[in-house]
C-alpha cells in the first residue's frame, strides 16, 4: 500500500453514495485513492505505512506459525458482526490454535464492481476495531475488483502469523486415549445467527454470532497448562466435523456426553426449527481443548476465569478406537454416532 | 489441511467429468476428499502434512517479510501460464522485491460451484511446479466454495513469507537523485498475452506471458550490489504506474529514455492494434531496480548473467523534482510526461 503524501485523484471518494468500479482495481490513481481514503484511514500502522508491496517485521524468537482463511460469509452484515470482524477473528483464531502469540495479519480484498463504498468503509472499520481488540496489526494488503456478477460484494482473505514458544506442541495428532475434551462455551451461535439473518428464512431470533478473538483465552490456557495436547476452533461443520477430524488425525475415538455440551436454549430451539443438528453448526468464538485427564480441572479453571471461557465444560474423553468413531451418550441414555456431514448443510457460513 | 489416513467419502473424485459443488466447501467429508485428492496430491510437503489448520516452521535468523496478493486473472488459462502459476510467482515476486529469501506461501481458494475438477487439478498442479521452480513450499491453505454466479471459476489468494538479511534495506522511499533505473527485460508481455487470449478481441499473437519467479534473480543482484535502493515488479499499471508510485513514495522525479526500454516488436505491434501504451501494460516476470549510479554497471552485469535478466537495460535516472513527475525522452527527441492511468484499462490482468 502506498504513501500518504500521494495526491488524491480528483476530490475525495464519495463515501456515502459512491460505488467501487473497475478502476479501483487497476493499479492506477483510483486504486491509490481507495487505499488511502478507506484502507489506510482505518488500518494505519507503521508496517502498512512502509508503503511497499511487502511488510518488513522484527520477530521475537520462536518458531513461526502461519495460517490462512478466505471469508465468503453471506450476508456480509449479520447479528453480532460482519465479514470484516470475522476475517480478523477467524485467522487470529486459526493461528492461536497452535498456542502461538498472534502478531500480524495480511488482508486481501476481492470486491465486486458496484459494491457501495459506504459498506466497504464500514467493513474495514470493523477490521480495524477487531485487530485492535485482538492486539494484532494488519501489516500488508491487496485489493482486486471483479466485474458485476463475477463476485458477491466482497471476499476477504486473511493470513496470520505468530510466534510459538519452545515446549508448546499442540496438534490434532496428540489426542490420546484418556484425555479430556473441553469446549469453551455454548455451541452453534454463529451459524444460527447467520441462518436467521438470511432473507427468506422467515424466522427471527435474538441470537448473536459468537465471533471473538480467542488468542487471549489461549494465552491464559497455555500459561495454566503448557502441555495442552490439542486446540481447535469448531467452525465449518461445527463440533461434529472438528472432533471427527481430530479423531482421524490422531487415530483415536471420542466419547461425548450430550448433557454436558453447553447449548443455549434459543440455539437449540432455532436448530429444531431449521432442521439442524447443533453439533454441525459453526462457532466463530469457541474452541475445543484436549488435554491429559490430570490437567483437565486446572485447564477448565483457567478457561472459566477468562470472559470468553466462562461457560467452558468438560464434554467427553478420548478413547482407544481403531475405527476412530465419535459417539455421544444422549440425554435419553442411548449412544449414537456423531458423524460429520457428508454434503452441504450451511453454505457460506464464514 | 488434513491427514492422509482419512478414508475417502465414497470412491475417488471424478477428476475427468466431475465438478466442484457446495459440499466441497462444507467442512465435511467431501471437502476432506477434495483436499486429499487434489491439493495434497500435488502440494504434499511436511508442513502441509502436519494436518492442522496452521503450519509451524523453524525460520532462519533475520527480519521477517510478508506480502499478499489476490489473483483474479481472466481467462484462467492463458498463453504462457495459468492462474496457479501466476498466484505462486506473483507473491514470490512481491516478497523477493524486499531482497528477502522467500521461504513459504499460504494459498486460499475461492471456487465457484460447477467449476470443473479437471481444471482445478490442472491449476493446483501448476502451482506445485511453480513452487518447486521457485524453491518455496505451500505451507498451509484454505478452500471456500461460492454459489454459481457469485464467483468466476477460481480466485486464489497467496501470502508469502521470507527472511531478510541484515544490511539489506530496499524500499521505494530510497530512490535518490542521481540513481540509475534498470529494468530486467522486455515490458508488457504478460498483459498482451492476456488481452490476446480474451474472447472476442479478434486478434492473435504468439506472445507468451512472462510470468516467472524473480527470487533467484534478486538473490544474484543482492549478492552483487547489497545496497540496491529499490526493487519493484511492474505488474498492474505497468512500468508507468510503478515508477509513479516510486516517485511519489520517495519525493523525486524520474527521467526515462524511450529508446532504451526493452520492448519486443510483437508487443509494440499488439499494443498499437489494441490502442494501449506499453508503459501501462503489466509484466509478471520483470523487475525495476534503482541503485546508486556507481553501482549500476555492476548490477546490470549481474542481471544479464541470469537467464531472467538477459535483456536488462538501464532505462533512465532519478532526478530532483518536487512535483514528482515521471517523464520520458521519446524516440523522436521530445519529452513527455509518463502518467499513471487514471481509470480502468486492463481489468483482471492478474
Amino acid at each position: 500500500m502506498s504513501d500518504r503524501r500521494r495526491k488524491p485523484a480528483a476530490g475525495r471518494l464519495a463515501l456515502r453514495q459512491g460505488k467501487v468500479d473497475m478502476s479501483h482495481g487497476s493499479g492506477g490513481r483510483a486504486m491509490a485513492q481507495l487505499i488511502e481514503e478507506i484502507f489506510l484511514k482505518h488500518l494505519d500502522n507503521p508496517l502498512l505505512r512502509q508503503g511497499d508491496d511487502f511488510a518488513v517485521m522484527d520477530m521475537p524468537p520462536g518458531r513461526l506459525v502461519m495460517s490462512t482463511d478466505g471469508h465468503v460469509v453471506s450476508p456480509l452484515f449479520f447479528p453480532g458482526g460482519d465479514i470484516g470482524e470475522l476475517a480478523v477473528n477467524g485467522t487470529v483464531n486459526d493461528v492461536a490454535m497452535s498456542g502461538a502469540r498472534v502478531l500480524h495479519l495480511s488482508a486481501g480484498f476481492i470486491i465486486e464492481e458496484g459494491f457501495p463504498l459506504a459498506d466497504l468503509d464500514r467493513i474495514v472499520g470493523s477490521m480495524a476495531r477487531a485487530a485492535e481488540t485482538a492486539g494484532v496489526t494488519i501489516a500488508t494488503g491487496d485489493t482486486k475488483v471483479v466485474e458485476r456478477g463475477k463476485g458477491d460484494g466482497v471476499f476477504i482473505s486473511t493470513t496470520g502469523i505468530g510466534v510459538l514458544a519452545d515446549g508448546v506442541r499442540i496438534s490434532g495428532k496428540r489426542a490420546a486415549p484418556g484425555d479430556a475434551v473441553i469446549v469453551s462455551g455454548g455451541i452453534g451461535e454463529h451459524g444460527v445467527a447467520i441462518m436467521a439473518s438470511r432473507e427468506g428464512l422467515g424466522f427471527e431470533t435474538d441470537i448473536l454470532s459468537d465471533t471473538a478473538p480467542l488468542n487471549g483465552l489461549v494465552a491464559a490456557m497455555v500459561a495454566a497448562v503448557p502441555d495442552i495436547h490439542v486446540l481447535r476452533d469448531p467452525t465449518r461443520g461445527g463440533l461434529a466435523a472438528t472432533l471427527n477430524e481430530i479423531a482421524h488425525q490422531a487415530g483415536v475415538g471420542i466419547r461425548l456426553e450430550e448433557a454436558r455440551i453447553p447449548l443455549r436454549p434459543e440455539v437449540a430451539g432455532a436448530c429444531e426449527l431449521l432442521g439442524l443438528d447443533p453439533l454441525n453448526v459453526a462457532c466463530e468464538g469457541r474452541l475445543i481443548a484436549i488435554c491429559a485427564a490430570e490437567d483437565a480441572e486446572r485447564l477448565l479453571a483457567a478457561m472459566r476465569a477468562h470472559p470468553l471461557g466462562r461457560d467452558a465444560a468438560i464434554i467427553g474423553r478420548v478413547v482407544e478406537d481403531p475405527e476412530r468413531f465419535v459417539t455421544m451418550r444422549t440425554g435419553m441414555g442411548g449412544e449414537r454416532v456423531v458423524d460429520w456431514i457428508a454434503g452441504e448443510q450451511l453454505p457460506r457460513i464464514c
